[in-house]
């Protein structure tokens, strides 16, 4: 028998594959970030005098350099060079010599990791909280433009009572809006300074984690050392989580309206463009956009319990295993902002048939109105109930569309309540001009 | 062949135990919950003119008494009742008559359900966010008690830097105190009052949802109808994704301490009385609650990923299966509760054994010290990183009690930050306080 | 502040609820086979000499009786017992005396579990196999009943092509039988004797496993004594992934009853005695069999990711985790039962309404076809396409019935194969025949 | 606002990446499965009259370079191309005109893409079952070789009872070898040949599936038209439970040897070249090949998770769903594979230094033997526990290796049967060997 490790592919490329991983790809997202964390870092240097004020300004200009060659394409990471890290560090002391060794003081390269993902998610969780208020707002204003659409309303996909688009577009606009507490919630979580764990124990310098904090706009420094470093994956998890509700809303907003987009119910239709055809038939046209959300939706929860089960086993202090972190987090931020764009987009070119909207309705679907309207004469419920139960064929239609302006009750389809909903998002994003406010300039001062 | 349902059981058995499933005994945990919704519900019918003054009161009065009876372990719900809120129902119409049959006016049975839960979830979330913060405070105390006792840390499992069991503690202290953050948010998801969502589309009836709301304590109505049902599994999903978070934490905890209480460390040692014997070994001592912590943990979030898989599938409106979250929220509730109790009394007995932590300690773990003492010194980092590395059967041993008193950074072992973790529960101690003080005494009142 | 354990519950009660769980609950699924395999030990502790031939047989009576005892519902395993291995014990000590004591030696209660949950899998295995052919069968002859009733396929949920109710139900049932594959090979991998595991490191005593392997009508003995302790979980996870494939195909099915249920479709139609009926709407007729058959796949996934996540992380050797995996792989057979058992009942009473089968189908379901049958007169297909595409207005209407019947290749409408699937059921039920054959005489003989 | 898909990203990017995903780079890896596919089909409508003789020819012999070409990484497919059937119609097209244009004729894309993941798993599945026996056999060589070398056994982590490194290794062997009946499963059912199931319902054309199926050496044809479509993601996720066993198998192996080189242990060494160092600490041995094991069998696990739930809630038919099936079948196939080749690596250079083995062991690992050896003296096994129990610091210390070597029941540490396992293993190549003489002839002869 040939040896294990040499079917098929040579040995070092397997080892290398293996143990490597995608970061050299995946760090291309974080050369900003890990430049800013390195100027911050090296800036306390100089400050407890590891470093002169000179060495400090030469790295500063030649990271800002790094960051603008980023923006250009033009910074490269080599599989050879792993991460990002070693690939900023390499260019460092290729142009700055024993300087670049230096930068290196203090901190471990989990250390950066930790930091670089850090501000990566302090970023991100700020761009998907935007994207959701504005698909909040989308909702708001499609609930808004069909609030007097009715709908026959389902349960069990059975036909129930008469329902509204509005009320329709409105229930998502409030699920999406419930949220935003998780990603503000995430959010804290996140915006905590973990630089100065270096292998999980700190280290016998007086670094200033403090400092380093404020200059990278931190809330606050994450305290224990080595709760900094346990938390790897932790805070990627928490931001899946949330992530993973987003996602479960696109997921019933698309299956709704792919639902309904059937020729059978017709409320909805998409336009040609923003359906993919099919390569055998020639009359196809797939709602792909809304498929794909319900089923990248898995895909998020999916790496949302990898990166809990990755760090599960672990005994406290630094591991390898992290590293499988990255991934999970990277794709699920990806496809969560991919999947509130991509739907936006697809709501916005929605429209909607009204009139085979309202030509769906049958008595039936009164029946429940009917059984109220005893009871507001004076009949027991259940008694109510049975009585329409053993008429059904006599219930009588009702114009559906008086039907649901009828119904005034708090969050009804007489009464949406989309004021609430918009004067919430108002708030929210309130709270995300102040969350930008707290660290945007900052960052911008560092990378200047 | 015989008939496919034929095989082993009877058919009425079998379709009856998959349709019903176990409510009839996890209702039991919504007794209270169940009756004091009625109460504010029917407040509500009587105000809008559906019962009269003496109906509510004879209502209220019966419901009251089931809540007395069910706190004496006299109330019971039979099978063949299927849940609570048939029981419930049964009871007051037996026992009151028409009356009872009008109760059920301007709700569905998901109505019920979806507050009962929420009311439940209302009242665990917050124990659970008690028995964190009292799991907290253990820690901090154990961290102070041991801050002085130096322990080897470790990354990838292999002897590291120094450490102490103070860092240790304060480590999951704080990782506790971040799950905080989480357990409120899911708390304020969850204090918004569903009644009033019907059959997922409202009724036409002049409900008063924001009476029903105020009366049981709700921060607010939980607007749209549909959002309503729609959030059901959504808001056990989210409460279920802050428990992981929990678990996670006690779980790393049991693992370091069943790691650290092996014999050949000898750092912790469990009381007898707390440890599993073996039935065939006569030597064992098992650490047998921190073994199960471990092992629940993945129950627990194989309870979250079921919720949010439940729901995944379906089309907005309600559909049966909803009635699976139920069991998988109570479980991890439960599991979560006991696990903290249990964690708390286990952490509580743990003994620290200070010579055998001095005793593990040999001179490589003070490498990287080394290395950074020469970096003090002038030397770049990763020189000196070399010179150490090449000569590591040189490092000299240092007094570990010295060392970790030394690191004074914020967050290292001679500067733990413990206050600041105390000033953290202190403040979530306090809006703990606040929650509660928002409902507790409107439910007494409903019930008194 | 309180102790943290004395929130709500008393200390002992936590303790006990956490560690013992429910094992004396769902042991008693496992009397039967914990008698079967301690008469087996016995019989090979009276060969080695470890008990006399009077001890055995006294021994032997005893375990009979309680089988016997179970089987009329008259065996206990009380709360303080904890498992059926603690109280068959407590029950033989007290009426044998010393002898009771001597059948624990050469084997640990986990020795116990590991087969005692062997012999339950064997069986459950086979009877999920069964009930797996039964519904391959029911379905293959739905198909042939129902081979000529055309329906529209469906791809992205729109209107594809010309397709059947017997294609349809020749689906699931090929589906089935595919299954029928991973049970076979979870079989073969339960049905190992794990006993002379002992605590995971075999015994300084000549036992004879291979005696008790053939007594229990195992197919071998299970070799490596560390593996048979690690397999605990692996087996489990084995049976549980094979379940979630027979789980996610009754879902399929159930889904597309479901929706092809629903008014706007009415191609099935499910009596009303088997329908769940709604607390609100009284015209409701609810799917609740098959909606609940869609969620409780997701709970049998859930299950079989317990299992592999309990066990993950242990290094090898027994652990009290190993506890957790009982109850997850009970749930997933019970619930694989009762929805092989309750899909039966709802299929064989499921009626199709050939009518509205046929009124469904528009022009543009031929498309397709059409531009097959320009490629049979010449044209490239991609011109072909690109013709019909353009005059979809165009597209003639054709006899559906005729359609799917001249559809003749191997697995179209038209020539559907139902012999070859009941060809194929039939060998698996020979398999099934034999792997009975082989250990349930054993069994018998042993508990005679 | 502006617009939410204007937010960072041009719209036409976004809509392009998040429906096309990376099948352009994943499908590198099927070029020679689409070409030999598309040979298969070419030559049944060639049979069938849709093709001329010439025309097939010149298909095929295009086809034959496009291998060729990609053989020598010289076939590109563009983002812009999608995936690989785009790319090698187009070049069909390209070079040979309307004749490329007919070869689509009778099939779906869905239809390529089922086919060709089927020929990659039915190849990558032999892989892995070959290298699976390769590590079996290392192991096997492994135990034999330190069948004498002693170790303290465990249970709850604590020190149990005497064991071997033999007895370890051939557990992990015999694990190993129960997986090859799960990838045997897996195979079986991927070895069916899908073509012809279109659009999931057939064509009206008389194609001659049996022919395809032939030409590829598959064992049969996927019969129902509508199965082969519905199998897509339930064959792939047969194929990832199997995988899911290996991963958890090299998790425990890999878990077991981190544990077991910890300084405090010492049992085995890596070789320094194959761990990782450290960026801050110089003296660290990381075991970073074992440590990623551990992680990325949490990936494969939720690769598993995530194709069974992508699929879950989908009705009959081909949805676009699918095609977020193909990555974690395909990154699952990639780290087990890798994780098997690493793994033997490591075990290869893995050295047991057996004085640290020996010094380990304490006379308390003996006192189950004690207890064992009062039974054998005739005292009942609960006595001689309880007297042993009572009188531990009595427990005499003993020679390991005399007491390894003694335990000569089936499995235990004096009989390893590892004839048994390389038995079993050559049984295993067989039908390896079998399975690749059925396909790998016709495969090449195709593209010959």
């Amino acid at each position: 028998m040939g040896k294990l490790w040499d079917k098929g592919y040579e040995l070092n490329k397997v080892v290398e594959r293996f143990t490597v991983g995608d970061d050299y790809k995946l760090d291309l997202e974080l050369v900003r970030w890990d430049c800013a964390g390195s100027i911050a870092h090296a800036a306390m240097l100089a400050k407890i005098g590891i470093l002169t004020r000179d060495e400090y300004e030469r790295l500063r200009k030649r990271l800002v350099e790094i960051v603008a060659l980023h923006a250009r394409d033009e910074f490269a990471i080599l599989p050879a060079e792993e991460d990002v890290h070693t690939a900023v560090e390499g260019d460092l002391t290729k142009r700055l010599g024993d300087v670049g060794k230096k930068l290196h003081t203090a901190r471990s390269r989990n250390d950066q990791v930790l930091l670089d993902l850090r501000l990566y998610m302090r970023d991100k969780l700020l761009t998907l909280f935007e994207l959701a208020c504005d698909m909040g707002g989308l909702l708001a204003d499609f609930a808004e433009k069909h609030k007097e659409v009715p709908i026959v309303g389902r349960t069990h996909y059975q036909r129930a009572m008469p329902s509204s688009v509005g009320l329709w577009a409105g229930a998502i606009a409030e699920s999406l809006l419930d949220d935003l507490a998780l990603l503000r919630a995430a959010y804290q979580v996140a915006d905590q300074c973990p630089l100065g764990s270096a292998a999980s124990y700190g280290v016998n310098l007086d670094i200033d984690r403090q400092m380093v904090s404020d200059l990278l706009g931190f809330a606050r420094v994450q305290n224990n050392a080595l709760y900094a470093n346990n938390s790897r994956g932790k805070v990627e998890a928490i931001a899946l989580s949330a992530l993973s509700q987003i996602m479960l809303d696109l997921s019933k907003m698309a299956n709704d309206i792919i639902f309904w987009s059937m020729p059978e119910f017709g409320y909805f239709l998409l336009p040609q463009d923003l359906c993919g055809g099919s390569s055998l038939m020639p009359q196809k046209r797939n709602p792909a956009l809304f498929e794909l959300t319900r089923a990248k939706t898995a895909v998020v929860i999916a790496c949302h319990l990898q990166v809990m089960e990755i760090i599960r086993p672990l005994i406290s202090g630094y591991h390898r295993d992290f590293q499988e972190t990255k991934r999970p987090l990277m794709t699920g931020m990806e496809i969560t902002q991919a999947a509130l764009q991509v739907c936006g987009l697809g709501l916005s070119r929605l429209s909607v048939d009204e009139k085979r909207c309202i030509a769906a309705f049958t008595p039936e679907v009164f029946a429940t109105d009917r059984v109220l309207d005893m009871v507001k004469g004076g009949a027991p419920f259940r008694d109510a109930y049975q009585q329409v139960a053993h008429s059904l064929e006599k219930t009588a239609m009702e114009d559906p569309r008086a039907n649901i302006r009828k119904k005034t009750h708090l969050g009804a389809t007489g009464n949406l309540g989309l004021d609430l909903a918009r004067k919430r998002l108002g708030d929210e994003r309130g709270w995300l001009n102040q969350a930008r406010a707290a660290w945007v300039p900052a960052i911008e001062k560092l990378l200047k």
